[in-house]
């Protein structure tokens, strides 16, 4: 009988009677049990009671305790996860797993009046690449920015795999600020990672492509395709990226996979796995084999070394040469010049994680069976000796991996993702066999295996890549839910499975649905780390930070024409608009200038005009810009899409567009 | 002490041991008080321990309890939210509250594919109105489809406030289906509401507009401006809207509201409620009060009485006129042959909900202290007797407030929607006071108020919209969420409570934030109500229900070039697509017909090209077709978008598009 098993048999009663209420105790425990087995359990409305009514277990009652947060209680931790093809992020609460927001990132968001006509437009367009206007992402692996190794809480960074961009999220106000679009690659995967302060966000590229995306067959693929890892510079007192200080480091045609930053020891390093040192590329029509199975003949794969900080001292002496106006270091400067070295790793890896301590690198190979540690001082020496096993065919050094290892743990088949807690351990997923495996990092020993439902991809854990893991909670992210929830239809959700790790077993408490894109990676963050804003100071552009030259005060709201050019100064407060009549000509330019007067939290207001496809969300002292032709002569009705008093539906006007000759 | 304390005090023991252990339960309590007192819980880990470790109150673990939905486990019932701005539905699971998946609808949800190159792409541009595209909703209220007044689990209806727009989404995949776009409006509200048999979906004006749209000068307001109820047909058997069966009822310019069909002995007839029959249209800039004041200033606004099978009929016997194509009858019929009688309601309602057995149509008054209880055998009567108080400015004949209700009763400040338990008892939102109010419909007497937090819209409860509720649960949409949960900057969650209703005191239990735009109205529904399907049959094109003609059979996959023009027949299965090499010419327009081979469920692909804003999601057995013309040069690698095998990053490939002059 367990111990929870017995206390809710006995209720509390067993943990305060102490020995002098033994007797009672046991006599108690046998009526339990009678009732037990006759089926009844009484009148009263007792935990035994709510458990059968819902067919709960013991288990069940202590996952529940664990994870709910009542009524007006906060949750401890924040999750920031990656919305996958939805392109947002979605902002989670640990340990409810609670949905506090998705953050318009890639894709416009209306609700956050992203993307629908006030300066967020910029934005967006920003991460357009060549004819097509991009509007949507693969967003693939958020980090927060770091000081010393741990999360800072002010800055979110994210990639898009689909068209290789990389967006800056203020967590100030939790909004997208900035969306830098990658001119070299095709698509990226191994980013945004982050280095222990934050200097540079990396993206590496996934699929090669001649680095421009320039055309050339794939005949050329050897000769003409390559990666690239990309160090875009971070400038945190503009709070921007800034790319004329970002440089790319040129890599053979691997396909380049996960990367993570050196900490501590190993700072001024980044590591990055590849799969398909095959060089396949397919041609199923032509009855060749598929990339999967092209890409699967070697047992080893490469794990790429670049010291990125001498990498930065050559771009700075020139060595760079410029691609689509991005300075990229060439493979043979990198090669000589001991910025990238190649070393084994098992086959088909997607799992690169720096340890807590720096001092190593855990890789895990789908098609293996291993954790695998990399010593990062073994791999430090052997490159100042210059102690290669040999060369790739790019003339790239290769370091012997027997000799740049720890050693291996056999955890289960499968494994992608490793992540820490606070007593040494490491926690992998095992996407093959459906397992979190849990082994000691400094014994090399595997501890537990626990079953997640089902296929786990990455997996986070509390702090858990930072110098300080804290412990406590680990989330299995599981690509399938096949029989977990009430059915949707064919698009299934994921499920992200909460398992607490403070015990000695680890425990699995929750399955939360994720029913809005795939997310890919994630981190959690204590949530006292976090200091978002309430409202904004008057008159506040949020991309500027500053007050808007075209802020309204209240009292001062006007309508001006200059030929066919109307200037809208306007101003929202509960619950009216100033002006709420505007009145234009077909064919005039509109710009409406529209500052919220409210500066109390939580009094949001929104501004929509009928079919024009405007929507911008206000949050108290927020100014927004909006910019409209008059092309369609008619009545629009303009009004405030938040519900923010009791007279909010009356929180109305209109626009109304003369048609010519009228 | 009430009895979950006693029985957390005492643990399951006073209700097993009988009589013969009252001994040992004074004892037990006695050293339960004082263990409290010396806050020594014992080592064990029993609920008090867990309740102490998170502070947890015995409120605290019943709500726990009552919510928690074990790993594997599934909810009881289905919510669909609307998403407000964000122009989805919500679709959550109840105890649990979790988000299950949110739909697109209106606005473009790339991980559905929904809005990016496939066949969604049509639905979306039959949303469009006019020149500017229109890609978010303001979406308001879902309705269920309804079979004899029950919910039918099959179809789910929403509209579009700031458009004018209705969407069908088919819930046996749960995806959007159809869009129509309402050409006489500038906005909508009342919507999108079905008559017990799902014969019409109602749909009706917000703020008046010439109807069509065309200019008309404010100063013309009373004269020119104009409401509208469209009873957009619903064929059932092709599973869409019809809309050369549908038509309008023409309003006056009493800004309409909300709408509710009858049911039962009131099926035939519906109800819109209205605010601003002041005829209020600001000024704000010249110094006239804003709307909100000029709309409230009568004590009554006007309960909108529609007789809507005299109205078919009349549409039928030519007495409409058309309207931008649409059939509108005018308010001169309506007024004249009884399709529309108005009767006072409180000032400024937002609520108006025919009761569970079709009796009688309770109404709130923001502005008022009451629910409002016409009674429709009253209304029918003196309809038929033609006993009016007057008529409008209109000729519209009004009904005396006083000969039409069954009575009113107080509630509190801000009334607005009212939903019904399975006991006879209502449940009303009051949004100023932010409660919920239970009053009995039978006795027409408050019963009790709950406190929510803070400042609720509106209401739902189990199927409590039906001719036969479940009781069980009632969830208030709370507005404002200022001190409930984690700061994620400015822009604040809203604020779902779920509420026990089964006691015979309300109960809350949880929490939930909306950070995904702000629901406005929702329906919960049975699970096994519903049946969606799990995969498709091969080669479904999900928008005809059929195989789609250019579907592609494993082995039958091709390029085909004919001129300028190339059609790829492809197909995807773990882990591959074939083709996976895509070469063509600039200039050229291609035609992707891809078919997903895989018949197992949750085993969904994806399917994008780098930098053509293409992203398909290809759930098992799906097709979909995509066109794009190759206008850039270069390399866009292409790859499968969802983990969907250990090898799913090696599902890829890419597209060639070898320059002009190459």
């Amino acid at each position: 009988m367990s111990i929870l098993k017995r206390a809710l048999a006995l209720g509390v009663m067993a943990t305060v009677v102490g020995s002098a209420g033994l007797a009672c105790e046991n006599k108690a425990a046998k009526e339990f049990a009678k009732s037990q087995n006759s089926g009844n359990l009484g009148a009263s409305a007792s935990v035994k009671q709510l458990m059968a009514a819902r067919h709960l277990t013991e288990s069940d009652v202590e996952a529940a305790l664990k994870t709910f947060v009542p009524p007006g209680k906060r949750d401890e931790y924040m999750i920031f996860a990656s919305g996958g093809q939805s392109g947002q992020i979605l902002v989670m609460g640990v340990p409810s797993m609670r949905l506090l927001k998705v953050i318009g990132v890639f894709t416009p968001e209306p609700w956050q009046g992203y993307g629908y006509g006030g300066g967020s437009n910029k934005v967006l367009a920003d991460g357009n690449q060549g004819k097509q206007a991009i509007s949507w992402a693969d967003v693939h692996h958020p980090n927060l920015s770091e000081t010393n190794g741990d999360y800072d809480g002010q800055f979110l960074f994210v990639n898009d795999k689909a068209n290789g961009r990389v967006a800056v999220v203020d967590l100030e106000d939790f909004s997208t600020k900035q969306i830098v679009a990658n001119p070299l690659v095709g698509s990226d995967h191994g980013g945004a990672f982050v280095d222990p302060n934050t200097n540079y966000v990396i993206e590496t590229s996934q699929y090669p492509t001649p680095l421009g995306r320039d055309y050339a067959p794939l005949s050329a693929y050897k000769d003409k395709y390559r990666g690239v890892a990309v160090f875009w510079k971070f400038d945190r007192q503009k709070k921007r990226i800034d790319p004329s200080q970002s440089f790319g480091v040129e890599l053979p045609p691997y396909t380049q996979d996960l990367a993570d930053a050196g900490k501590l020891g190993s700072d001024g390093w980044a590591f990055i796995n590849s799969f398909n040192t095959e060089l396949a590329i397919g041609g199923t029509l032509q009855g060749k084999p598929p990339i999967e199975s092209g890409a699967s003949q070697n047992d080893m794969d490469y794990l790429h070394i670049i010291d990125w900080k001498k990498a930065e001292a050559l771009v700075k002496a020139g060595k760079a040469v410029t691609i689509k106006g991005m300075k990229v270091l060439p493979l043979a400067v990198s090669g000589a010049e001991g910025v990238l070295t190649l070393v084994g790793e098992p086959k088909s890896p997607h799992g690169c994680d720096v340890t807590p301590d720096g001092t190593a690198i855990v890789v895990g190979g789908k098609l293996d069976t291993h954790a695998t540690v990399f010593e990062f001082s073994k791999i430090k020496q052997l490159i100042a000796d210059k102690k290669y096993e040999g060369k790739d065919a790019y003339g790239i050094p290769i370091l012997a991996f027997k000799e740049a290892i720890r050693g291996q743990v056999e955890i289960g088949l499968g494994p992608l993702h490793t992540v820490f807690d606070d007593k040494g351990n490491a926690y992998t997923s095992v996407f093959i066999e459906s397992k979190v495996a849990k082994w000691s990092l400094k014994d090399m020993k595997l501890i537990e295996k626990l079953p997640v439902h089902y296929n786990i991809g990455h997996i986070m854990a509390a702090e858990g890549d930072t110098v300080s893991p804290d412990g406590k909670y680990v989330v299995a992210m599981n690509k399938m839910s096949i029989d977990r929830f009430t059915g949707v239809g064919p698009l299934y959700p994921q499920n992200f499975q909460l398992i607490d790790i403070t015990g000695d077993k680890m425990r699995l408490l929750s399955d939360t649905p994720i029913g809005i894109g795939e997310p890919h990676y994630s981190q959690m963050i204590k949530i006292d780390k976090l200091h978002p804003r309430q409202t904004y100071a008057a008159g506040t552009n949020i991309y500027t930070g500053e007050r808007d030259p075209n802020a309204v005060e209240g009292g001062k709201e006007r309508i001006v024409r200059n030929g066919t050019t109307v200037d809208v100064y306007m101003t929202a407060i509960r619950s009216h608009f100033v002006p709420d009549q505007i009145e234009v000509n077909e064919g005039d330019t509109v710009n409406i200038h529209i500052t919220s007067l409210e500066t109390a939290e939580d009094t949001t207001h929104g501004f929509t005009i009928n079919m024009h496809n405007i929507d911008l969300s206000l949050e108290p002292g927020k100014h927004e810009n909006v910019t409209f032709v008059a092309d369609t002569p008619g009545v629009f009705p303009m009004y405030c899409t938040e519900f923010c008093s009791a007279l909010h539906l009356e929180m109305a006007g209109y626009v109304l567009v003369k048609p010519k000759g009228a």
